[in-house]
């Protein structure tokens, strides 16, 4: 028997993929569904190979196969192709296994020539359109499959549009008529022969064309550098052309199953009667809303709504379809999954299950997790967003939408919150005294800093919108103004900031509302809000497939109960100094940073010791049942002093020191490279005093909590550690203070201490580490940095290094695997190598990211942490890395 | 036949370390090599562990076995144990296989009672001497034999001195014999018995004692932390004493067999007619030199002179020798490889060998690389160094030796040395634009920064006297002063900064001068200088064991010519950047750094290309033949900028621009972290054009070169790949230029590409990096701030970590093995895996470092490259290392 090189577009399905190649088979999948497609045949893979085998000849057999499934057609349609009366117009396109967007070839409105033009002219009632599809025509299969330098081509055009002054749309037909004669013209002298009439040497010729450009220069070159082998072929595609411009019985349009925005059921779509497909995108005559088909051709409505039903059920997503409507007759010329906002995705996925259309783990599996932020923050107006131009663009730091008032000063920021107004925070960049600024105003913008700069990482851990890194502006504290390009705004005047798209609007752009916020915040009954239904049942489900732990970076009883909220099973991260920064407190730091001598330091202690107690009692309440991790004092300390002379000057007065003498330790504090200076367990060496305080305060807490009834788990982290001396002479301290407290209370502690692994060395020795360590967290921001030399402060050369491809993702967002990954991985290895049952957890940043988590997954952690309004994030994430991996 | 289990001296030899300990087989070696040894016994370590094993009881025959052995030595010396007229005292000691200094007992005197005490009285004629020797005894074997409190015995003592208001030696006779009294009724309240009488119960005691010893408390946890077996058991020496306080007939001293200062042969030392052996070192009486033994004693002279060098010869090395003469009879106590100075250690080592005691490789084996230092800086005359106290110390950042006029401002430093002055800049730390005045200056001093520090790396580099990180100093730029501790110094008074050790002096202190760094520098024949010659011998020895190269880190061709005078054998880091720190040169460099655009940038590189041309073709005049490593660009820019606000003034005068202008982008280019900032590739692959520049400076100097005849070996290194194509796109432009320049001049050039490895994630990723290198370079410094998270900058708490043996070494003097030198080994493999010939070096301060050596020797590197001065320690390491691995 015959090889078979054909397939008629209902003989195939979706298993043929390596035969049909991707759009065939896709073509075959639909028509197999049973809606009304165009219809058409493929020529398979095997013959493209075929035809490269034999010396780019057709092999024996394909060409025939090729008529008798052309003749299929015009039964089909009841079209004839070259019939002048009425014609079967066709496309010829490639169609590989993967998609090669853009590389291979494709030629439209073939099977047109003088008297087929006639007889299209006729039917649609519109010459002008005959002639355009006739010139196109002319000008791709020139190009394409007689290899006519198009440049011969587009100066024709150049011509009578005179360099541009006039639109291709402004021609008219005689123009058109008359540049398809000199487009003839043109091959004849370029080819030696006429442009050819006969529709089956078009189609021979076409055919042949679409393989031979499967080698062509940018096809292979594409392919290398995608990893796709040439010995794939590509498959050829000829498919009847509709028309939905041939008089008031055609239509065309485009419409979505579900609506893309919200998620609800129901056809969500636009058309145009009597139009191309390119009408209703282009905005010259505006569309219908879908719903208005109804009244124009309830029948064709019927009939389109059963069969979008019909692609949904069958694709078991939410299809977005463009259809055609030639004389009466409807087609559904393609259908692929709808691109959706984040709530409409929760809600599809959790209905699709509801009607039992797919089950948990392929919703669950569908959800970008990323997408869950637009539950959880405001996002501009999609329509605002189109109507206001941005005055500048920098980093999207942390997500939301906030308009308010400009301020550049922390302590204004505090007083105008205080009245009540709302105000976005603008400054060159953050520093921990800003701190109160930064709970007072809804919104920060810094011009410098990367995604990971302090500003960002504070925003993001209050779930504050955030965008920085925005070289565009130009900061004057002095008058207090920000230039943007040729734009100045001064204090008070009101800005939208975009931490979505990182993205800054003059004056206030309309926003919506983030009900599961409002609810999770105690503002809102959940059960008022649907959004928030869909919310908790989707995370519950994907918590179903989940297998490693997601906790919190939470420094406060505030942000532990928002992190509960959002389903954190613990605390992974809290940082201590965080604590410091409050109110007075700072100044109790201050002191102790200031003292002289080791009492000095005790005494300074002394102040603050309560104070943790207090804070970590609050946390333990609201972390009732779950692990909370403590870890001790980790920035340079010189961060905790003022730096202008002012703020010194009032801070000696309130220590009662000299100003000189204040100045003179600012400024013997000062470091070169505070991110590798003395910070960490280097202070907790140095002082042990400090985490012999600190010890005090949490074992103390502890004891208070637990005679409330609380269940207390409390794991003590050491950061910044590099010789496992160090971490032995923490665990020392805390041991201690631990028996001490328990002799004093008469209670006794169950606890465990770990460090931070987030030096390469302590990554390199992680054997070593783990004889002192019960748990490991990766702090993978300082793992990044180190790794890679990067201050993540200074990283602004990095936007450069991913718009140029040098690096794929921005490092301080997506872990870089082959580096840092890398070390993390050695780390698992070596710390479980020694101790099988070792914890290990991520604090970083990375925490938070569903690309991180997937590799996080894969290492073999136990959990991830991540600022609050990242969990749920993070929760989908790590549910899919578990489906992935049992799949 | 019965287990021999005690030997005589002359029965042992050093063979038998197992059997009788190290002071043991050392005595026995030494009575072997035929000089009289007080003669004496040791029982075997066999003896110990048969002591032990049965149940603290001496094995069967070791007793009898010590009587004839004492006997043996009664006949040797005509003295009789117990015998009142002539007595035989003896020292009890324990020696086990490792050196275990104080963890075990030493019992000496043994052998007296009241009926020895007064033969001991009469032989000495020094009633005092014998009752002093008495009471001792009775404590220490009070103590160590019989178990008893020292506290009681101290008591006494300190009741006889008034609490310490009277000297031990201002105590009389009847005072010491009271005391002795008192000491045997201390004895017998706590024991119960008697003080032991009988000199062979005391013996037999001693011997148990010494024997249980070995598993005291203290030894035992010293060999636990020692990883010492304890199956080795302790051997237990029984030795004569003898008493050089006899008479006139009786002398002690100590003696060297070449002079320790200079290497001179001829014996070197001092002694003291009727003395004991402390009162030589005590100073209470002055000695005599050695020579004066000759007029003295003649015959004893001669004896001795003999003996000294038949055990020099025995050991094959100068040793440094304790004696006693007792009654006209010689005793060598102890012999051992006696300490020296470097230039002593260069001297006996090459004439050793000359004479044919040594052969060459042992010679090269023996000089501490370290100590080569000393023939290339001042050291502080040694008396000098005693006589006066330091006012500071720091670190030895830089050896070297220099008293100069202080100075703070370094334009000033400049000023008063071109007027001839000697100045010492001191700086609370130095920055770039500090570098004309750390020229002009003899030495540096700063109150800031670690061994790697700015001033202490430039120094290093151009071999300059520094001592960096000197807390003590309390600088005050505004009055021009500096404290240290109650003193003050003020602008010009006089100093003396000691390198070597990191200690200042207040004042000037005598130096002793260089004379191989004369030579070096031309100042000096080569011929006049024997240190010279000596030196240059030795390290020609090195040189034909030495199998991997040194090269220099040099930036002029001035560096580069004292480099190869050293024996560099290329250079492995030429820093562009430090070609534009000097004079008009930086101006011109700011002014590219200031530019706002591409073309104002390449116009400002069209200036510095010729200058860096000619420093180019200088360093390959002066390299002909040898390798040149050219780095581009690395450091920060903003390095260059000036800090001042009248300085910034100047500079935006000097380039028409407006001073707000140049303020701002000078606050704008400031970094959190430079170190982990915008430097390294990361500049050349932003701004493209700098490379370019550097390539184009680069490829023109060697085609100049070439055509003055020159070899040049260029070697093109781009600094702090993270990325691949970091290294790519650089390397394509080097590439172009080179072409560029071929086709420009018709010649061609041969040339080398490779990168620095100085990010952890380059060393993890090496394979991938080594496509497109044809060497790596590690770069230790940067590797081990980022792998350790430590700025050198800021690393003063490392020497708290020394200090507590958190860690071993400082990591930026000596590589940390466990992780930077495993990222190392790390890249080398992952290198070598794709690139067999891979050309690895080291150029980081640690290529200088002895320790470091020895690991990058086993690492496998082809070259390690250091300051000039430092090549010759390179070299002898090096040698050293070749050594270790051969044998």
């Amino acid at each position: 028997m015959q090889k078979k090189w054909v397939y008629l577009f209902h003989e195939g399905d979706r298993s043929l993929l390596d035969l049909l190649g991707g759009k065939g088979s896709g073509i075959a999948e639909m028509t197999r569904s049973g809606v009304p497609v165009p219809p058409g045949f493929t020529i398979t893979t095997e013959a493209c190979l075929a035809y490269y085998e034999s010396g780019k000849q057709f092999p024996e057999g394909m060409w025939e196969q090729t008529l008798q499934a052309l003749h299929a057609v015009e039964t089909q349609t009841g079209k004839v192709f070259g019939d002048p009366h009425n014609p079967l117009i066709v496309s010829v396109r490639s169609g590989s296994k993967f998609s090669m967007p853009g590389m291979m070839d494709t030629v439209l409105n073939l099977g047109l020539n003088e008297a087929t033009l006639a007889g299209l002219a006729t039917l649609t009632d519109n010459p002008r359109f005959a002639n355009d599809a006739y010139r196109r025509f002319i000008q791709l299969f020139g190009r394409i499959v007689l290899g006519v330098d198009d440049h011969l081509f587009s100066s024709v055009i150049e011509r009578y549009t005179q360099h541009g002054k006039r639109s291709d749309t402004d021609l008219s037909t005689e123009e058109l008529r008359a540049i398809s004669d000199e487009f003839k013209q043109i091959v004849l002298t370029a080819t030696g022969a006429p442009f050819p009439d006969d529709p089956h040497t078009q189609l021979q010729k076409a055919i042949g064309a679409v393989f031979s450009s499967w080698f062509s220069r940018r096809a292979t070159d594409y392919r290398r550098l995608n990893h796709i082998s040439d010995s794939l072929g590509t498959a050829v595609n000829v498919q009847m052309m509709v028309f939905g411009n041939m008089g008031d019985d055609c239509a065309t349009g485009v419409a979505f199953t579900r609506n893309p925005n919200t998620g609800e059921l129901g056809i969500f779509g636009e058309y145009l009667i009597n139009a191309q497909g390119e009408d209703v995108v282009a905005g010259i005559r505006t569309p219908q809303p879908i719903s208005r088909l109804h009244q124009d051709m309830p029948d064709l409505y019927d009939q389109f709504k059963a069969f979008t039903a019909q692609l949904e059920l069958h694709y078991r997503d939410m299809q977005d379809i463009e259809f055609t409507i030639e004389r009466g007759k409807l087609y559904l010329l393609q259908t692929r999954s709808g691109k959706r906002t984040g709530p409409a995705a929760v809600r599809i996925a959790v209905d699709l299950v509801n009607e039992g259309v797919i089950d948990k783990a392929t919703a669950v599996r569908r959800v970008d997790p990323d997408l869950l932020n637009q539950f959880l923050f405001p996002i501009v107006a999609p329509d605002a967003a189109e109507a206001n131009p941005p005055i500048a663009k920098g980093l999207a730091a942390s997500p939301g939408a906030v308009s308010g008032a400009i301020v550049f000063d922390p302590d204004e920021a505090v007083q105008r919150a205080s009245q009540g107004e709302q105000v976005v925070l603008v400054r060159v960049e953050t520093a921990p005294e800003d701190f109160h600024g930064m709970v007072a105003a809804l919104a920060i913008l810094t011009a410098r800093g990367g995604r990971t700069s302090h500003a960002a990482v504070v925003a993001r851990g209050m779930g504050k919108c955030c965008v920085c890194g925005c070289e565009d502006l130009a900061i004057n504290y002095a008058d207090e103004s920000v230039h943007a390009g040729n734009i100045t705004l001064r204090k008070g005047d009101m800005i939208t900031v975009d931490g979505h798209n990182g993205i800054v609007y003059a004056g206030v752009i309309p926003t919506n509302d983030p009900e599961v916020v409002r609810v999770v915040r105690g503002e809102m009954a959940a059960e008022d809000s649907i959004l928030y239904g869909y919310f908790t049942t989707f995370l519950g489900w994907a918590d179903e497939f989940r297998t490693i732990n997601i906790r919190a970076n939470a420094d406060t009883p505030t942000d532990a109960e928002i992190a509960r909220r959002f389903g954190a099973e613990g605390i992974g991260l809290c940082r201590t100094e965080h604590m410091f920064f409050e109110g007075d407190r700072i100044d109790e730091m201050r002191h102790m940073i200031l003292a002289d001598t080791e009492s000095e330091r005790r005494a300074a202690l002394k102040h603050i010791e309560p104070l943790q107690q207090s804070d970590f009692e609050g946390i333990f309440r609201v972390m009732n049942g779950f692990p909370v991790t403590i870890r001790t004092l980790d920035p340079p300390l010189h961060e905790f002093l003022p730096h202008t002379d002012s703020e010194i000057d009032e801070l000696a007065d309130k220590l009662h020191l000299t100003s000189e003498h204040v100045h003179q330790r600012v400024d013997d504090m000062q470091e070169k490279n505070p991110m590798l200076g003395f910070r960490g367990t280097r202070l907790g060496v140095s002082y042990p005093e400090i985490t012999e305080t600190q010890a005090r305060a949490l074992f103390r807490a502890i004891d208070v909590a637990q005679r409330e009834g609380i269940t207390v788990l409390p794991e003590v982290m050491i950061p910044l550690v590099d010789f496992p001396t160090e971490l032995k002479l923490q665990a020392d301290i805390i041991r201690r203070v631990a028996a001490e407290v328990e002799a004093e209370t008469g209670t006794s502690f169950e606890y465990l201490i770990g460090t931070m692994i987030e030096l390469p060395r302590a990554a390199l020795i992680a054997d070593e580490i783990a004889e002192s360590a019960d748990f490991f967290s990766f702090g993978t921001n300082d793992l990044t940095q180190t790794t890679l030399g990067i201050s993540r402060d200074d990283a602004n050369f990095l936007g450069t290094y991913v718009d140029r491809a040098i690096i794929e993702d921005d490092p301080f967002k997506t872990i870089d695997r082959k580096g840092v990954g890398q070390l993390l991985k050695t780390g698992i290895k070596l710390g479980r190598g020694v101790r099988p049952d070792l914890k290990i957890g991520v604090c970083g940043e990375h925490g938070g990211d569903p690309q991180s988590i997937l590799f996080f997954y894969d290492a073999g952690v136990n959990y991830v942490s991540c600022s609050p309004y990242r969990v749920p994030i993070a929760r989908l994430a790590a549910a899919q890395a578990a489906l992935r991996a049992s799949a």
